[in-house]
C-alpha cells in the first residue's frame, strides 16, 4: 500500500492531541453503531465536556449525525443518538482485474453503497487505456454516489500484480510492467471531472484488498473473529494475502502473498511470471475451464457454466475441480506448515466452487499439515464472505485513513 | 515459546514505573556497551538523580558494574563507566537435537560464556531418558558457570519439533509425541541440584531459537541489520523460522516455520510426519549423506566427511549437494513468493555446505521468485552467522526476560 498523498496535513503541535481524540471519538461511534455522548465519554475516558466539543466538530464536518432522543441506559437525562453519517465523506475502491473492472463507494461505516462492475477484456490493451476505462467507470460511480450525497475523499486501486510506490511493478496476466498506475488513473479521472479537485490515489494488490475486506466485513468481523488467515483469490491469476494479528503481512518490498507462483511441478508449463509449473497453471481460472472442457477464455460466463455443470454432477467438471483442489491443497498445505494460520479463506471464483474444491483441498491439508493440526472435517478452510471483495476492501482502506485523522478531511 | 513461570512477580502498582525504568536503564547500558550515568540520563530522558538511583539498584542487584573514571565526551566532570556485569544473572540454553545436546550459558550482554556439547544418538531412547541426559549436561554446564560466578536464573529448551505450552506436541525425528518436556527436564535438573532452588524452564522450537540468535547476534546485529528473514536450519530434520520486523512469526498455535514439511513431490517418499515427499526427504542430513554415498546415519563425522569430499571436488558429493540445493531452492522460492523476506538464512549443517548448496539455491530463486526480485548474484541468500545457534538463542531468550524486568530477578 502506498501512503495516500491526500490533502496537506495541518501542522503538528498543540492540536495533535485534539486530532487524536477526534479520531478516537469517531472510531468509538463507528464501533458502537449508535451511541450517546455520555457513553462515548465513559468508554474513552474523556470528560463529557471534551467529548461534546469533539462531537460538535465531527457533526460540523459531516462525519456524524444525530437524531431524536434516546435513553443512555443509565440514570440521568436522555442523550441524543449519535451515528456515523450515511452521507458525506466516503471512499472509492477500484478493482482492475484481467476481465472486469469493479468500482465501489463505501460510506464511513464501511457499507458498500454504490457498485458498478463492467466485464471486459483488459488483456492486450495498453495499460493507459485500461486505466482510462477504469477512470470512466469510476467517474460514473462517483456521479451515482453524489446522488446519494456521498463525497469520495480518495481512491484506492486494487490491481492483480506486484504493487509498490504507486507503480505496478509487474502484473503478468495483464501484461503490465512498471506501469505508473496511480498517476495515470488520477490524471484520467481528473480530466473527466475538471470541475472537481483531483482525488488522491493510492494502490494495492487486489488480494491484499480482498483480504482486508474479509478481515473487516467477513471472517474478521464475526462474533468469534478470525484475526489471522491466509487468503487465496482465484481469478485469471491466483492471488494471495497473509493476515497476522489483524494486519496484512506485506513483506520487505510489499510483495508478500504471491501464492499463485509457488511451484507445484518444477517441470510444469511455463508461467507468465517466467517460472514453470506455478500453482496458477493448475488452479487459475483458465486451468479450471480447460480442465472441464470449456473455453479457457470464456471469462465470467464460463465460470458460471462451470458451476452449473458441477451442480448437474457432470463427471468431467467435477473431476477437473477435484484435480485443481488437490493442487491448491498441496500448495496451501505448505503455506500452512510455514505460517500456521488460524484459517485459510478461498475467495474470488473459488467461493462458488467450494463444494467441489473444498473436500480435495481439505484432504491434502489433513494429510500434509504437520501432525493433527488439520483434522478432517475441520472448519479452518472456508469460503470468503460474500460481503467482502477487493473493491470494497480498497474503498474501506480510504475510509480507514479518514477515520484515523478526520481533521485532515474536514471542510473538503 | 511458553511464558517462563519464573519467580513470583512483585505486586503491580506504584512501583510499576520504577520497574519499567530499571529495565530501560539496563537496556540502555547493554546497547551502549559502556556508558555513564549522565549519558544514560540524556538518552532516556530521565533526570540524572533518577538515573543514579536506578543505577544503584542495578549495581546492588548485580546487573551492572562500574569501573574507573571516564570522560563523558561532553563538558563537565568525568563519570564512572558503567557496563553490564560479566558475572551474576545469566541464561541457560539447552538444545536437544536428534544426534547431539548442546548447552550454553550466556551473560547479560548475550555473550556465550560456557558451552558443553555432547554428540549422542537420541533416537530410539525414551524421551524421559533423553531429557535426563540433557539435564546432566546442563548441570555440568552450570557448575562450570558457577566457577565464572555466573548464576543462571532460568532455562530455555530448544527442541526439534512442534512446541507449545511446555509440551512437545510432535518431534518426528526424535519419535516424540506429546512429551511434557519442560516438566520432565525441570524435575531431572532439580534432582541433580537438590541444594539449589529449582530453575524455571521454558521451551521453544530449535529453529525459532536459532533464528533469535541470528537476529540478535548475526544478521540482525550488523551495521545494516536484517530485521526480517526466513531461517532454515539443516539438521536430521529441516527446521525453519520466520522473522518479521525483528519478531518471530509464531502462528496461531506457535507452530509456524515448518518448512521441512513443505512438499517437493506429492508422490515422494513417506516422511516421518505422515505426509509424502517433504523437503526433509530431499535436503535433510540423511538425504545429503545418502546422496553422496555416505552412511546416512553417520551424524556429525558424516557431515564433516561430506564437506571434506566437496572441498576435494568429489563429483558425486558435489552433485548430491547441488541436487539438494535445487530442492531447497524450489521450496524456498515458494516461501519467498509468499513472505517477501529481506533475506534467507541457511543455518545448521547448511552453513559449512553453502559453497555447494548456495549457487543451486540461488539459481532456483532467481528463476522462480516473482519478477526481478531475486537478481542473480544477489546477497539475499546467506549462511547463518557462526555466532548464532539454537542453544545461544534459547539462553538469550532467558536473558531477555531478565532485562525486561530486572526487579523480578534481583536478590536471587
Amino acid at each position: 500500500m502506498t501512503t495516500s498523498p491526500g490533502p496537506p496535513a495541518p501542522k503538528a503541535g498543540k492540536d495533535t492531541v485534539r486530532r487524536h481524540n477526534l479520531s478516537l471519538v469517531l472510531r468509538t461511534v463507528l464501533d458502537e453503531g449508535e451511541t450517546t455522548r455520555a457513553a462515548v465519554a465513559a468508554r474513552v475516558g474523556l470528560t463529557r465536556a471534551a467529548v461534546s466539543s469533539l462531537v460538535e466538530q465531527l457533526l460540523a464536518g459531516g462525519f456524524l449525525t444525530e437524531r431524536g432522543k434516546t435513553f443512555s441506559g443509565q440514570a440521568g437525562r436522555p442523550g441524543t443518538a449519535l451515528r456515523a453519517a450515511a452521507t458525506g465523506p466516503a471512499g472509492l475502491g477500484v478493482e482492475i482485474n484481467v476481465d472486469y473492472v469493479s468500482v465501489c463507494v463505501v460510506d464511513l461505516a464501511g457499507a458498500d453503497r454504490v457498485r458498478l462492475t463492467e466485464h471486459l477484456d483488459n488483456r492486450n490493451v495498453p495499460p493507459g487505456e485500461v486505466l482510462e476505462r477504469a477512470a470512466r467507470i469510476a467517474a460514473r460511480t462517483l456521479t451515482s454516489a453524489a446522488g446519494q450525497e456521498l463525497d469520495a475523499v480518495g481512491v484506492r486501486l486494487a490491481l492483480p500484480g506486484l504493487v509498490s510506490g504507486g507503480t505496478v511493478r509487474q502484473a503478468p496476466n495483464l501484461g503490465w510492467n512498471r506501469v505508473a498506475a496511480e498517476d495515470l488513473f488520477g490524471r484520467a479521472l481528473a480530466a473527466l471531472r475538471p470541475e472537481r479537485p483531483a482525488l488522491p490515489v493510492g494502490s494495492d494488490n487486489e488480494a491484499n484488498a480482498a483480504a482486508v475486506a474479509e478481515l473487516w466485513f467477513g471472517a474478521g468481523a464475526q462474533r468469534e473473529p478470525v484475526r489471522g488467515f491466509l487468503y487465496l483469490s482465484g481469478e485469471i491469476g491466483v492471488g494471495g494475502a497473509i493476515v497476522v494479528d489483524g494486519e496484512l503481512l506485506r513483506g520487505a518490498h510489499g510483495f508478500a502473498g504471491e501464492i499463485g507462483h509457488v511451484v507445484v511441478d518444477p517441470q510444469g508449463p511455463v508461467c507468465r511470471c517466467g517460472s514453470r509449473g506455478c500453482l496458477e497453471q493448475y488452479a487459475g481460472q483458465a486451468a479450471l475451464l480447460r480442465g472441464a472442457g470449456l473455453d479457457e477464455a470464456a471469462g465470467v460466463p464460463g465460470v458460471t457454466e462451470l458451476e452449473r455443470r458441477a451442480l448437474d454432477g457432470d463427471g468431467r467438471t467435477v473431476a477437473a475441480l477435484e484435480s485443481a483442489g488437490r493442487m491448491l491443497g498441496l500448495v496451501v498445505s505448505g503455506a500452512v506448515n510455514l505460517l500456521d494460520p488460524e484459517a485459510v479463506v478461498l475467495g474470488g471464483i473459488y467461493r462458488p466452487l467450494m463444494p467441489w474444491l473444498g473436500p480435495a483441498v481439505n484432504r491434502e491439508l489433513s494429510g500434509r499439515v504437520v501432525s493433527g493440526l488439520w483434522p478432517r472435517g475441520g472448519t479452518r478452510l472456508r469460503a470468503s464472505s460474500p460481503s467482502g471483495d477487493a473493491a470494497r476492501g480498497a474503498a474501506a482502506l480510504v475510509v480507514r485513513d479518514v477515520v484515523a485523522d478526520p481533521a485532515r478531511y474536514a471542510g473538503r
